[in-house]
């Protein structure tokens, strides 16, 4: 049968989600979520919310959690923009900003959706490897380029940049729009936030998923100058007016406004990493300092990959990356503490 | 002050959202919103909802609401496709479709993101003028072209086209995608799903804001051959995994699942709808035979801009297009019994 629509059509090489196992005995650290539940407030707000006003359209402007988000970050409002997770308001972002036709640069190692995005808009880039101990080296990103991409802390590798690591990076590079990726940032490392003021090129951007345990709910928001969030905006609006579903702005509020709950939650996930880490290192692991809510680790004796296989024989998830200079390394989240010693344990006894 | 990274952004003409009035003492007829809440399972889905399961995240598949979908409309679950809306399903869709630099077509007088989007993913297109009477005359699609867009019934016209005439234009479209968008059809037109099984290049568009009250929740979705499904999943799994939150996944299968609250939802619309139209008639206007949740009236002594702005002054909202050849005409929503008669009372004092 002779099909001629099928030419029109877009190719494209399906990008693969991480696996999400059904089953509920298994133990989860392969997809950087919290071990705990979010802040309370969110399941009053399920439980308060009136269905009925559903039937209208949200609030296309999100005004309510962008004011509590502007107020826990001290911008204006005006300086928050709001998405469907992190990796919505990326996209958006390398769609808006990386207009110029020059290289945008990035890590060698770092989060795989960027080179997806460079390639879906068409975006040329380059990448600067990390050093040998999966560093950044700053001064490899002082040349032209059409815009810097830097997670802090990166992941898998977990490593952070102090603020005036970042600074350093925003001074050589103000002829461009620099986005700090900050999926991870609360769990130790510094935020970029208080240099908003002083670079209007600079993007920070966040995610309710990780740190306020709504992965399921998908909330990323990027904090930015009033000229960047604008743009964002504008975007935003030609692809669909209304992204954020009034359930989630109402959940993401409860929870942007519960700071003790949050501050508790992400101390207690920093302190079991620490906890892990040593563990592991006594075990024979290498485990690179991670500000992160995962560990990255490598055993001169045993391979990554049969480590992965036996873990999930024993109903242990972590991940893997079949990449170069990290295919023997593995990426692990971090449980709460039981998890993490069910994790040692099956280590120890493997090794 | 000198900002080279300006040169960089992407410059678009912002597209703004019409008027959401804030005031509780309005009649918001502007938004084509349903006037009765969503069905009862909605509400009982969110108290229901454990907000600890929020810390995972979502089924990135949406499988349990496709095959709510699939069920409902006797497809498989692979010719099911989600999205925050049908404005999202609909921009990937064009994004995915409309690649062969060929121009696509739909109407003149049409729903007015698609020509937004065919700037945005810069596709060529053509619009096709509609009638005298706002009819879609067939056989001016029948050219050469990149793809076909049709929206049925139509907005803001509410005209419907019959399921032979769609077969009709398929029959004369087979070399291209066809999208037929259903955002108003279960308001009485007839819908092309049954084509569905001898069509592979066609893709029907429908939502949950409209027909299913949930406008506040953001779920469209699209139903085509496993073919297009399969693209629209890898241009989706390219920008964001995980479009779908949990809360709506679980909201909408709940809305999907009330066949019955939902035929009788629409009956009342429809009602509504057709005595509304006779008490217009009865002022004089001329009203467009409308199969939509809304009206598309014109009045041979008044001007639309005029009766706009005296509603308007009243607390009652609808909707004026300044835009060729319907600037002297008006699109109102389809509210409860109770709000049409104050619209037609204040018609009735105004005239």
């Amino acid at each position: 049968m002779d099909k001629p629509f099928l030419a029109k059509l877009r190719r494209i090489d399906p990008y693969v989600p991480g696996e999400q196992p059904q089953s509920q005995n298994i133990i989860k650290l392969n997809a950087n979520e919290n071990p705990y539940p979010p802040a309370p407030g969110v399941q009053a707000a399920l439980r308060a919310f009136d269905a009925s006003s559903l039937a209208l359209y949200p609030d296309a402007n999100g005004k309510a959690l962008k004011t509590a988000l502007a107020n826990r970050f001290s911008v204006k409002p005006t300086q928050v923009f709001l998405g469907n997770g992190s990796d919505d308001v990326l996209a958006l972002a390398f769609q808006s900003f990386f207009c110029s036709g020059e290289p945008i640069l990035y890590p060698d190692i770092t989060y795989s959706f960027y080179p997806v995005w460079c390639d879906l808009f068409r975006i040329p880039y380059e990448t600067v490897p990390l050093d040998e101990n999966f560093c950044v080296r700053l001064r490899d990103y002082d040349k032209p380029n059409g815009g810097v991409v830097l997670p802090n802390p990166n992941a898998p590798t977990g490593r952070a940049l102090p603020l005036d690591a970042i600074e350093d990076l925003l001074q050589h590079n103000q002829d461009c729009v620099v986005i700090i990726d900050e999926a991870y940032v609360d769990f130790g490392a510094a935020s970029a936030v208080p240099l908003l003021s002083k670079y209007e090129n600079l993007l920070v951007v966040q995610t309710m998923s990780k740190s306020r345990s709504l992965a399921g709910l998908r909330i990323g928001y990027a904090l930015g100058s009033e000229t960047l969030i604008a743009t964002l905006e504008a975007v935003k609006n030609s692809y669909n007016s209304y992204t954020m579903d009034a359930v989630a702005l109402a959940a993401g509020e409860a929870a942007v406004k519960d700071e003790t709950y949050f501050q508790q939650t992400c101390r207690k996930v920093a302190a079991t990493r620490d906890r892990a880490a040593d563990a592991l290192r006594a075990l024979g692991f290498s485990v690179s300092p991670s500000l992160a809510n995962f560990l990255f680790v490598t055993h001169p004796q045993k391979k990554a990959a049969d480590i992965f296989a036996y873990l999930r024989e024993q109903g242990i998830f972590i991940r893997y990356f079949k990449l170069p200079r990290i295919d023997n390394h593995l990426r692990i989240t971090v449980g709460t503490d039981e998890q993490m010693d069910k994790l040692i344990d099956a280590l120890r006894a493997y090794l």
